[in-house]
């Protein structure tokens, strides 16, 4: 009883709040708001931090309702525009069809700390939106903005290495999605000499990478991640001009509030021309990456006749390397990479090739289907090539799980991108012959 | 005849430089420029800057007729909007509106120089939409996208000084528009510790300044404009604890391409934050001015009872004052303005007055008219207010010529602001008792 | 057999590098050498660097033997300008004096990276000068130099926090020499916004930090280290208009080829002059420090009757209270901490009180001594004043083992300090009235 | 009798000052100073800048007097280092010997801005030097410690372009002492791509460029000056391959508080190394340089047969072309310069034969001689070579007058400036066939 009293004070609070707030938005979008944005938004920010998660889900709810265009007003546009395309009845249109919250954010960017806020605001929504439907469409004027103001020509792309500050490398450590950085010692390994380390940074976060990847320069294109990430300082590293590969081993986001802007692909295009720069012998750019879907889409027994793409005979053969080692193995294929890592994979050659054989039709038929390799759909709509599997790759316990071992080389060809990427778009999965041999 | 061959020959050369130019612009739109927009774009644009001026025109006219959107599909959008005002139909109905070209500009926006080169394409347009009205939705897409990229959020307020690198100098002698600096030395005085200069620079344009204000720190809020420019370093200059006004006595943009995004308005209000930081003992922040539409106005013998706003009585007054200007001096004041530079005001104080009080009513009844004065609209939209008349305040050709010599002095109260630009947004001058006075 | 042979065949080549290297100091010192030296330069540090220790040796004797001024020239000259003191006597005088040495470390300080050598070169001759007191005089031409070149006027005082580079921020970890800093979590602590690190660099070592202080922002002065060095973010800082103590609680050297070259002396007072710039309500400057040598004087038994300076019956209090806690705790005090440690301190009152007077006998009476405690000597040298002693103020084994758990307050009172420094060359320590009543 | 009093009166009050400067003396040098130095060392270069002329003299006078080392001790310790040369011995005869006021100095140069206050003072010193040689000493002291601190392994070098600032470009307009630059437009063309300055700066000054050097890159070694120095842009300046030719035309000091330092040998060869790196394809670093002296010593009438080094019947060879040039031309030889100016060398092809010749005699047989021609002095002591003499290279009217037009190419091979400066300190001027052939 007690309870109840409470949270519908409570309540009545938050619902307060959210009334002020969204006064403060109508104001920040009138006349008034004109002189005085800066000084109105920074308000505005303020109160919005303070609402709790409820409050903050009623205030995009109302984003929703009450900052939409309106329904009438944009048909009458319409069908002038459809009846004369002039240049008059389209910026009439445009004016009509633009939800005034668009207007709202951009004046809340104008405010120092506006973009950050905007990013936090979208962060908070993200995790609404897949339950709510209905703000959909002001998330979608989040992304909108936030793709044009962090378009790659505005971010500044800068070098990490063991002279950035502490406060900076901080945030690698926490950050880091891929190949987990234990702690300080760790990290100083991935800024030796023969690594690379680069971030975007945005003029509005100067202090906040938004991106950042990681590369290792090595005589040839690797094929396991351990020996990438070992602690200690490598005594000999080799000369530099012994480096001839350029290896992207891990690419992480920092900025959730910034998911679905495209930064990774224009990062590693742009990390690829300084390195190419910097050490003209570089010969190779690729990856060394996971295949985090594979082992659940090959317990999940997978209709391998219904693969698109297939050669003549592949289903069979796929079949058959699955039933190999679904009787060697069972589901756990520890013993099998056990085998390898002493140096013993001849013990189980048939093993060794089915898994490869399973993981290239992975990569090659099921990749482009909706639920494809996130990993591998990323790189090669990048448009770059599937190069190599690489057989006990990772086998740590994570690698393990996700994929039996496997990892797999992309390769960065920037003067085919722009054909690779369109394969993609067609579903098809540029590759190498060596994988073409697997298949 | 040859001229006519020759003539023939050139066009059909421009018509396949825009073709090719088009067909650049439709790649970088397509699937495959999105995965090498950076090397498409920064080929489109070097074709763009090659193009003749008819070239361009013809370029322009294209993207009005081949990248707006098509008629019937946002119809469709807009009548299953005004239907279902869902989520999902607002998202459609976005898509269906936007123009492409407005993605083809983001586009090219990723490309390093990209920013600085859709700045120089809306000066090239600028100088086309008057005559060609046609051309009036692609200015809107140009605006509206510079708009948002050149938010004051993403603005650095640099200081310059004799310390400035002089390349940028350079550019303040050439942008200075409204008091001529008139080389090195002249601007030397401009930058003297009782003086203060601002610029606002985007990081993407990191050398070029968008727009800059000087400033001058005085005693008194200054009532002409000779003694603020005078040539010479002040052998004295008073001590800094003496400052209790900082005059904006010159601003000037450096960017035609930038022209309609909003800079002085907030590059004014940082300032004046900026400089009551630094020095709090500053009381007053205000402009003087010039009014340069003031003798055109008169010369062309307005109705002064038409004019909003009179009190009773104030358009016989103005009439008044107006013959007795006709009558003592003709169309020409200089004589009048000669014997006040003589500190003998007192031959003609009733002429003084009829001036001062023509001016006042041109600045209080006559700006908020569609075509008031200019800086008046500025500074009065940005919520400043009319604070004082200055007789003789610009005696220079130029001052005498545009308002017979008369300037006027804007003040910045930054706790009001937010009601005096609300005032004129209702058509009404804020205006301070000394000058309502005068009418 | 074979060793012998083998270490007679190294020593040979040892030699020949020996004689290499004078040769090129030779060379340098040539007028050949004045020409080119920054490569002479360059190849004798690398020459020098490649020496086994043995060889380094050699070398500095050679420098002492052949480098030095010729005794029967500088006779002639002494005779001369004895004779007549004219400024050409003293010229040629002077001339004759300076070893050749000073102008070969002149010309390596030339090359870059020379300034860097010429301090590692010290550093091993500073091995070596104990046991051979014939390098005293070489050893005595590099500290003169060295001293002239980090002379506190081309030092930069930098704040060390945590945007610092971490390579820098490492150093700060391996040099701690007060307080061991373990690890980076812990150092974090030390970079909380109330703490402040400065350090001095010399722009010919940039990365290098030559000394470092750590100081603690408090509301009082503090009479305990480990709440100052108490890992884990402090939850509530006090708000910095609290703060009106500020505590230098370490100074540590970095450069160990810099000793004898005064820093800290410098540093100490840059750093309080510069935070009572940034917080004016600090009120006081002073120390948390520690004294090293009290526990090894007090177990040697040291003749009170003898100390200088004693107040009329001083010494039979001394004996008294050395007496008190030699029969309560025999050579181990730990038990009294222990209860102090408990809060329990009036169990004990007696033993606390003897300690405390014993301490302040060591500081006052025998820190005047030649081998008077370093810690206090460096203070009281540097003109600060001993302000209080801390019982129970270190209880780390070392503190205890040290000093039984005593640590003491140097107050920085930047109107006094020439005339305290003063009273220290005097052989008096100055003192407040609280360490007074201790005596 | 009033004017008496009145100077009485005044040098009352600067003998006073003098002594309360002269304490301040004592007072820094004292114990008190050790531990306060920064602040008195301050007052006390407040209170040397603050004396009139006469009281500065009186100043030096004093620290020449007061603060050179004991003749007495300075014998006794020469007499126990002749006796047995020790360490103990040497390092106590160095104390002695070291005048007190050297210890001054850098007890001043510890304080912020010490180290422009003693440039200062070694300027006032240099005036008073040559009229005053019983202050030589003192000089020496203040050079002997300017070189120890400003060798170039402290010094920075910075390139000056269009970027820099405009104070120090100022500073470049002012100090540049060969080849007046004529205002901002001049300068500019002195810093158009095709041409480099650079400029040596202690971190002490950072806003004060010591000296600094103007390049131009050509794609051939220089024999005018007027090309090189002409006002507006180049049109079209040559392609960065073409450049062949870094050719040094112009080096002045900043600071004539400095003269006597070495500060123009380092920059030169430093440029030369940093050029070489910038633009690999450089083949020839030289000068185009002035023969300041050549007019004066021609007209004085030089006794040929009395130049050391002279070829057989070189004297005769010589008297026949100034006797040539004396009948064509007398004293004026601007008439053999309109010739050349007009294209007609031919017309008195025996006159610039003559000319040459003389030139060339001058600079390989007269240089060596101790009033030889200064510039020659510096560049053959640098280990430069004399390439070849220029006719009609500076037909400025400065450039006739003083060299009846000639100039003249060193020439800096890295290789080889070892060798060419140890010839030069033997007598002997390095130079090419070419102008082996003119003798």
């Amino acid at each position: 009883m007690l309870d109840e009293l409470r949270n519908a004070a409570r309540r009545a609070v938050d619902e307060s709040a959210v009334r002020t707030l969204l006064r403060d938005c109508r104001r920040l979008l009138s006349e008034r708001g004109e002189a005085n944005s800066a000084a109105i938004a920074r308000q505005l920010v303020d109160r919005f931090i303070a609402l709790p998660a409820a409050g903050q889900a009623t205030f995009f709810r109302r984003l929703a309702s009450d900052f939409s265009p309106d329904p009438k007003r944009v048909l009458q546009s319409a069908q002038a525009y459809a009846k004369a395309s002039t240049a008059a009845h389209l910026v009439d249109l445009m004016r009509a069809t633009e939800p005034p919250r668009q207007e709202l954010l951009r004046r809340i960017n104008r405010t120092p700390g506006g973009t950050a806020s905007i990013v936090a605001m979208r962060r908070a929504l993200l995790a609404r939106v897949a339950a709510e439907p209905e703000l959909g469409a002001v998330e979608d004027d989040f992304l909108h903005l936030l793709a044009s103001w962090f378009n790659p020509g505005f971010l500044q792309l800068r070098q990490v290495d063991w002279h950035s500050p502490a406060h900076l490398l901080e945030q690698l450590i926490r950050h880091e999605a891929v190949h987990a950085i234990d702690g300080w010692d760790d990290l100083r390994r991935r800024l030796e000499p023969d690594r690379r380390c680069f971030a975007f940074f945005h003029p509005q976060l100067p202090d906040e990478p938004l991106i950042f990847v990681e590369v290792a320069l090595l005589p040839d294109m690797p094929d396991a991640i351990a020996p990438l990430i070992a602690r200690g300082a490598t005594a000999d590293p080799p000369a530099p001009g012994r480096f001839k590969v350029a290896a992207f081993y891990s690419i992480s986001n920092c900025q959730p509030g910034l998911k679905g802007v495209s930064l990774g692909n224009f990062l590693i295009k742009r990390v690829a021309e300084r390195l190419q720069d910097e050490l003209p012998q570089l010969r190779t750019f690729c990856t060394l990456s996971p295949l985090p879907g594979f082992a659940a889409w090959l317990a999940a027994g997978p209709d391998f006749a219904a693969l698109p793409g297939l050669k003549r005979g592949g289903a069979g053969r796929l079949a058959d390397a699955a039933r190999l080692l679904q009787e060697a193995h069972g589901d756990d294929l520890a013993g099998l990479h056990g085998a390898v890592a002493q140096q013993a994979a001849q013990e189980d050659e048939a093993g060794r090739e089915a898994l490869l054989r399973l993981g290239a039709a992975y990569l090659v038929h099921a990749t482009p289907l909706p639920k494809g390799d996130p990993v591998a759909r990323f790189h090669l709509d990048n448009g770059a090539r599937l190069e190599r599997l690489n057989f006990a790759g990772d086998v740590s316990k994570k690698g393990l799980k996700q994929a039996h071992g496997l990892m797999v080389n992309y390769l960065y060809d920037l003067d085919r991108i722009e054909t690779h990427h369109e394969m993609f778009t067609r579903g098809e999965v540029a590759h190498s012959r060596a994988v073409a041999a697997l298949l």
